[in-house]
């Protein structure tokens, strides 16, 4: 099934659509936990980092569509790191929640086709089995194309940057481009554009395609301006929560079904027994299933089309 | 040492700019090799890629100055790959030669730490411990702040993608802003302006920085606009050889001193053996050493400094 059929299924199942940050920091992991690592040694801390996202998975696997696990804290620790994201991800599949790869990949013609091999690979690919891959399209619309094939031949997804939600994104994102027609647009604007129309080439059957784009919940005009530039594109909003972005600000990002987009909050959630709000006799675990909670009623699917 | 000089010292002992790229492709590799590998196991794999890398390194490393692992190749293989990866860059580095990683990261905060921590991180790292690292500018300038601090606290490099070699590549980096200020500048070249301030912060003692910028040698035009523009940055100019540009094209990419940039060649140089130009027998490392020499010769710093 077409990756932007899977995702909206995932959603109607769990009525939210919540994404679960999983970005493992070793100063922040349960006390328990982290007094069992040794912190001179990658392969203690990735076994840590490991068991601490399958427990969370244990936790949010059932209760929301999808999980965004973050490369780079697992490539801190060399291939320790990478084997352990692999086995967070197989861990993630056997649990039936969508798994998107935050990466942020790009590379030209080979390199590119690598990468998608690399994530959102076919069944005979050696690489990790992720179900969606977000990619950088500062190198050109022909350097997406590799990732949009692989998503079209495996039914994989992939996320665009377009408005990413850092303070200082708009410096080059937000810049206005002259252009040879009447008006102009920014960068992301211009990005947004490219994405919309491969999208439109990889529709599923509830009118959205397969490549979506990242749009900051810190940014919520222009979420709403690219929800309507972009009707076939499903967003991945992340910056909710530790980031500043609250329930009203994403709610430009849906639709009228209450679907069209993905909110991520990471550290919100996989952290929030060091949040008083959510203290549950010290069992962490609990804790999660409570800042989740929180969050999946804050983002339930009738809330977003009541609004 | 800052990584500048550094990479002028060895510039000035090979005395050439040449960087060689390892891009391990299964069906590139010498016969003899290739038919020792299993092409369903990963494992198998990733230690031929890292034979062939370290075979590489044996005729290369003291021919030029810096080598660039492309990490996609490698990711592709699973964390297999990723230990193959970290193997290749401990053996360049016993040989002295530069190892540049090519892997094009770039991420907010935190996870933009991360990922230099992961290539370009202090002595205490669990990464690869690569001299430098390409980086994507999308995200904004903040956004590579974390990696200057980590060139400037472990005498590291990084390389900014401005101007990058694929045919589409114009697509949003050439498209032209307006701005406030009279006149407008396209988004490369806005990019280009950041990258000379950054690098400007982190001078070594040859006038050069450790804040370096991608410029492909298929825009030679783009290549001597951006050398005026950025006095103070190091090149890395792709694009040479398989992908159409010679020695010609990466002159103005050079100062007067003939330093200022290093010029990479992949698919040229490691699969020559493939090129009836550099038959040796059978000999592929002997046809490795001809390509590289070859080119050597084309771009010795002599020749150089008298364009």
């Amino acid at each position: 099934m077409n990756f932007a059929d899977q995702l909206i299924h995932r959603i109607q199942a769990t009525q939210n659509p919540v994404c679960v940050g999983l970005d493992p920091r070793l100063k922040n992991l349960p006390e328990a936990l982290r007094a069992s690592i040794d912190p001179s040694c990658a392969e203690s801390i990735a076994a840590g980092f490991e068991t601490f996202c399958k427990e969370i998975l244990d936790v949010v696997a059932n209760r929301v569509p999808v999980v965004k696990p973050q490369s780079a804290f697992f490539e801190a620790l060399g291939f320790p790191g990478s084997r352990a994201l692999a086995n967070v991800v197989n861990y993630a599949k056997t649990k039936k929640v969508l798994v998107l790869l935050d990466a942020k990949r790009g590379d030209i013609g080979s390199t590119a086709e690598a990468y998608a091999q690399a994530y959102i690979g076919d069944a005979g690919s050696h690489g990790i089995q992720a179900d969606a891959l977000t990619v950088n399209p500062y190198m050109g619309v022909d350097t997406l194309e590799p990732f949009v094939k692989a998503c079209q031949a495996n039914n994989k997804g992939m996320f665009v940057l377009v408005k990413t939600s850092n303070p200082g994104s708009g410096h080059f994102q937000d810049k206005r481009l002259t252009t040879d027609k009447t008006g102009s647009a920014t960068l992301h604007e211009l990005v947004a554009a490219e994405v919309e129309t491969l999208s439109g080439n990889t529709l599923g059957s509830h009118a959205y395609g397969s490549v979506g784009a990242v749009v900051g919940a810190t940014y919520p005009e222009e979420l709403g301006e690219l929800r309507k530039k972009m009707p076939r594109t499903i967003f991945l909003i992340p910056g909710f929560g530790a980031q500043g972005g609250g329930a009203q600000d994403v709610m430009p990002g849906f639709d009228s079904r209450g679907l069209g987009a993905i909110v991520n909050s990471s550290r919100g959630i996989i952290f929030a027994y060091e949040n008083p709000q959510f203290q549950a006799n010290g069992d962490w675990q609990a804790s999660v299933e409570l800042a989740c909670q929180k969050m999946t009623d804050e983002l339930s699917l009738n809330r977003i089309q009541r609004q």
